[in-house]
């Protein structure tokens, strides 16, 4: 066999070790007993340490050098695979493997002492735990700075999307920053006016089908993937067996809703990629901005739209209201309307980017050193209040509100604007090449987007990096005009 | 480290690997979509291979070796442990990692395929499937023969009760099959006068939650464990979150509840294997005669007894029958109920012998090639005939209705009979020993039964073979004697 045919038998065993561990994960969240989270941290911690020695094993490198002679026998798709096997192995590579092991059994003990610490919105019991994850994840990101030539925190968001570093985001963030307080606040007194629709109420179960309805409608297919709950909605699972999550608000249906579309956009990506490449690094959705950006285009470039809740509002009246249609407008009126707050995922499109720049700035503190652990309270409430005019209750409602940071997760943040980003300039490109798609998306036809989707996003997988692939699908470079023109015929028309 | 120690390290490992896999079965046998199969299947075959390399990697020999010289710094639990390890490296050192692998592929093959054939009775399509396994579970046979010294199908008996063979096994299944079919006769006449009173019907929620009052009173601790519905009951899930499946049957309530009973003994048996001990050979269950075992004596010997069915009746009233107590005598007269039937999980104490006994006959021939695939339907109805008086409708009815060998389970079908002998002086000498046991079940305290349980057999693990742990705690040998007195007590008094 070729050193690439070897290698590319290793990154399935690799691809396959990987979807088993998706697998154990979303059964941590969704249907494990309490009891099973030591052992089942074991277990990741062994599937983890496993996966790296299969990559870092020596054999790999001398692999990798020679599969490079045979370079003019491969096609386009496998020198790119070749090219994401040594991006992996140099990640790799630059962990010991014992910095592996601790990372993974720090997480789950950070995460387990989250659990309990943030309803109790107690800070120091977290920080407890968290204090020596830090100090782990700041080895890793020097480690990854090292091995990429690039700043620790650089490291780090880099392994979440290739491609993406500070020097990228901090422009764009920077002119967000200048834009949305004051755009905040036309919207704000724009949507005075207007009477807030009460929000629809109804039993899980009659949610739960709704949402199932929903897929279907998407596309999502039942016999290769679930919809379950828990308390973090997630899309996991493994290629050709995809898992989403919600949870239902019984006062509040059209949240949970927005979040199954949500999170069925994720899905969507994933059951999108080509099925030849399926355990192959080039085979893989591309970073986190990108899977990130084909969500929020499922949920809010496309649904959150006149045109869906005009496909939803029957929809809803046959499966939450006994045949009454609910309103279309009144539905609309609600899906967009904005109000700063203090958490995260109830955010809506608006606020969002603070919310992130909150973070982006506080985690860049923490592994540059520049904050120390327990300076997060405060640091916290006071960039909130900067940027959102508003401070948190408590920790509960500040900095324990999220997962990432106890799963050591650093680097992760900026995904969720730059895919938002992302995600607008996507959709533009497909409203103006696909005449069709609004109609359909009215009608609950989402072929159109998809079928577009399909061949500029899906079908590509990892074939280019995420900012690369989206100027090749949409003619121009990562930017924040498309998105701010987004927001401004949204809320200001 | 010492070698044992680095020995301790690496069992570790393979047994945080075992429990990761088995939690993946459990997943597809309860929650998994029908397309996750595929990718499933390769995902198990990853982590039996893996397994298999962490096993026989040529370090573990070496180790061994030098354990073996630093045999008298270890205790005796170490010291058997030691030996249990040699155990494991020999059977799988045995095995070629292609051969495992190929198993592994083969099996799930296989048993999707008779998911489809046993409905549709459709046993060519099955036999396409299971012909290509069979030949590979005959070379495993040969193999395991070899490094144990013993016949190939005895290497497959060993594999699943190590210390069972067939020079064991026939005479006690020629007593039984002297005994049994004329016991039969006359426990037919004698239940020929009594009423069948009628099955107690109830839905399946109400079922569910009898079974979960049930499972705790038993002591099963939902906080480390939980039950699930599947097509065939099973005890899986992993140390310390163990997951049992029932199947509801809403005509027959006490059908599922006894199904219940059975995998909870497996259940607490898993749950009273010593903590310290967790993840070494020496620490997990007895082989497959002493896990049936645990669970026949908690379903058989326990609870198809009038004093449980006392405990029982009210309970049965207040979940299913809207406060009205049931007739204890009569639900203990449809728990004795004797009838030949086809269905093996569908039988009563006194026919299911006759189910093993017929399967063990066949696969040994078809181990030993005296009997080929196309020749198991014809063979099965002759000797099914023999042995209960009636012949199958079917082979959906006759050889298709189990699932073991459609996942290469060979040799393991004699472990239910043995269990059941094992089962009958087990509980015996638990009565002779605690006097306060049968009252105790009378109220629904089982810790008394469970106290013995755990001292003479839960706590011991695999310190000793199933055999030599059997003499220990009840003083005699494995034998029918102690089996055939019961029969006769609950049939024939």
């Amino acid at each position: 066999m070729s050193a690439y045919g070897t290698l590319e038998a290793r990154f399935r065993r690799l691809g396959l070790l990987g979807g088993a561990a998706s697998m154990l994960h979303w059964d941590w969240a969704t249907m494990m007993p309490p009891g099973g989270a030591e052992p089942r941290a074991a277990q990741l911690a062994e599937l983890a340490l496993i996966r790296h020695e299969l990559l870092t094993d020596a054999r790999v490198c001398d692999l990798l050098d020679e599969a490079e002679a045979e370079a003019d026998t491969l096609d386009d798709w496998q020198r790119t695979n070749l090219t994401r096997m040594w991006r992996r192995w140099r990640e790799a590579a630059a962990l010991p493997a014992d910095l592996v092991q601790a990372l993974s059994e720090a997480s789950s003990h950070c995460e387990m002492v989250w659990r309990e610490a943030r309803p109790a919105s107690d800070f120091p019991a977290f920080a407890a735990a968290f204090a020596p994850l830090l100090g782990l994840v700041r080895e890793k990101a020097a480690a990854l700075g090292q091995a990429l030539d690039c700043a620790p925190y650089d490291g780090l968001v880099g392994s979440h999307e290739p491609g993406l570093s500070c020097a990228t985001i901090d422009p764009l963030f920077d002119d967000l920053a200048s834009f949305l307080p004051e755009f905040l606040g036309r919207v704000r007194e724009a949507q005075a006016d207007s009477d807030v629709p009460p929000p629809v109420s109804a039993p899980t179960d009659a949610q739960q089908a709704l949402a199932r309805r929903l897929m279907t409608a998407l596309g999502f297919d039942f016999d290769h993937g679930r919809l379950d709950v828990s308390l973090h909605p997630f899309c996991g699972g493994s290629a050709g067996d995809i898992r989403i999550t919600t949870r239902y608000d019984e006062a509040d249906a059209l949240s949970g809703l927005m979040g199954v579309l949500h999170e069925t956009g994720h899905a969507l990506y994933e059951a999108g990629l080509p099925k030849e490449w399926r355990y192959q690094p080039v085979g893989q959705a591309g970073g986190m901005a990108l899977h990130e950006s084909q969500s929020l285009l499922i949920e809010m470039q496309a649904c959150r739209s006149r045109h869906f809740m005009r496909f939803l509002a029957p929809l809803l009246g046959q499966y939450l209201n006994g045949g009454d249609s609910a309103d279309a407008e009144a539905l609309y009126r609600q899906a967009i309307r904005v109000e700063p707050g203090t958490i995260r995922v109830d955010a809506d499109e608006v606020t969002y980017p603070a919310h992130i720049m909150l973070r982006y700035r506080l985690e860049r503190a923490l592994i540059a050193d520049d904050l120390a652990v327990d300076e997060i309270p405060g640091a916290w409430a006071d960039i909130h209040e900067a940027l959102l005019g508003l401070r948190p209750d408590n920790d509960a409602q500040g900095c324990l509100q999220d997962i990432h940071w106890s799963v050591g997760e650093l680097g992760y943040f900026p995904s969720y604007t730059i895919g938002a980003l992302m995600a607008a300039q996507f959709f533009d490109a497909a409203v103006r090449e696909v005449p069709a798609l609004w109609p359909a998306i009215e009608r609950g036809d989402f072929s159109p987007l998809f079928g577009w989707l399909r061949a500029n996003v899906h079908g590509l997988a990892s074939r280019y990096e995420g900012p690369v692939l989206l100027e090749r699908a949409t003619g121009a470079p990562l930017g924040t005009g498309v998105f701010k023109a987004h927001l401004q015929r949204r809320y200001l028309n």
